[in-house]
């Protein structure tokens, strides 16, 4: 799958991409980087991406044209127009529903803005898609176009080696991970729960499903709302909610999600 | 405000913070991004810093050890034991209320797990607060590391120029930016709308804010529940509905969000 990243600056990418899971794929040529510097299609002679904004106020925006030509030209080298993604807080919030469902392309084109904005009619010329990643704002659109880079690939076949499928991550199944423990079985008087050492496989499977129920219940309740449970994991749940109950009468007070030894 | 930042990866920093408006906060000493290399924490001959799932399954676990002595070694050099953050999907969402009261501290930790996940004693030792970027799954914690050091970085005061306060951004105010609009007037057959070349600045500015609460209105009505609205925005917002309420009677269709020209 390739990625388009049109960007002021080029030089970012792949960056931290190169690294691990994502740099495996770059090399095995599972996902293809390909960052445009919108500066290369600006036409004026001080090759200005941005200028004033109309009606005042503080900040540059980042002039139409180039950003307009930049997609052109990546529209030629693929031969087709691609799909086309602006990285603003003002997008649809990103999660793994949208990783998956953009997975499926054959390629991307990634706009990232900077300054106080990208001038709108970018927005209603070129733009299919507006991703953000959270309520929060950042100085540019690189890093928001890394990290769903990083999850699109994730998702792509082949990219997360056999010993792991990303199908048991944190929200595929709509729910939050179960703890994990490795060696030593005793680190600051902190001891691996026993059952993980028992050997007994259905019982450490069932400890695990509980586990991260129980954290999603006292961490993400939203999640369970619309997730598909197993007659096993709906009994699990009442089990926990009973618990639940009967620590708070206990200790009359909140519902945490410790882990209980 | 110091930034400690536990990786495996230590050369990805500062990486893309090096650029922009972090890049400046940085040589103006106003950040300190120091990344803390985990392995070099080890105590085994192979410096190995991940382990075996107890329990069994796929994938390796980073054990307890390495990540707890980085996080002593960087209490002892900063005097202090310093709030620690761990980034992990299972941890509150990342918004910019989190970065505001973040950007109070003087410093922060920042775990960033790799593999299967963290040893779950590292949450119960070290770890002050678990913080998620959103409901999708990366390959690491590094990326979401940079993402929460720029949105707390522009918080600091200093950081951002005086020329744009962050005060003006997205959900500073609970609300979605209005369109910007820059040079050429026209482009491809789309003209930047007249009041913006009025000059006639209250008319603007209220062109300003209802383009901006008729866009979080059609996108994020979620952010405008619990927001302040002054007398003007709430007049506003009443006009909006009312001419939503009129275009649906027309089109027999869905409210958009469509710039009026």
């Amino acid at each position: 799958m390739y990625f388009d990243i049109l960007t002021i600056f080029p030089d970012l990418f792949p960056g931290p991409l190169a690294e691990s899971i994502t740099g495996r794929a770059l090399k095995e040529e599972l996902i293809d980087i390909n960052p445009v510097d919108i500066r290369d299609f600006t036409q004026d002679k001080h090759g200005n991406v941005d200028d004033y904004p109309y009606g005042g106020g503080a900040g540059m925006v980042m002039k139409p044209e180039p950003i307009y030509r930049a997609h052109r030209a990546c529209a030629a080298l693929r031969g087709e127009l691609p799909e086309t993604v602006m990285l603003t807080p003002q997008g649809e919030t990103f999660d793994q529903d949208m990783a998956l469902e953009l997975s499926q392309l054959e390629g991307l084109v990634l706009i990232c803005g900077h300054y106080e904005g990208i001038d709108e009619r970018v927005r209603e010329l070129v733009v299919d898609r507006e991703i953000s990643l959270g309520d929060y704002v950042l100085t540019g659109g690189e890093l928001p176009a890394m990290i769903v880079i990083d999850a699109i690939a994730r998702m792509i076949p082949g990219v997360v080696g056999d010993e792991r499928s990303p199908r048991q991550d944190s929200f595929y199944q709509d729910r939050l991970d179960y703890p994990q423990y490795t060696r030593p079985r005793e680190f600051k008087d902190l001891r691996v729960p026993e059952v993980l050492l028992s050997g007994h496989h259905s019982r450490i499977e069932r400890w695990r499903k509980k586990k991260a129920l129980k954290r999603t219940l006292a961490r993400r309740p939203d999640l369970l709302e619309d997730a598909d449970l197993i007659e096993e994991e709906q009994e699990l749940l009442e089990e926990i909610k009973e618990e639940n109950a009967a620590s708070m009468k206990e200790e009359g007070g909140g519902v945490g999600d410790n882990i209980d030894r």
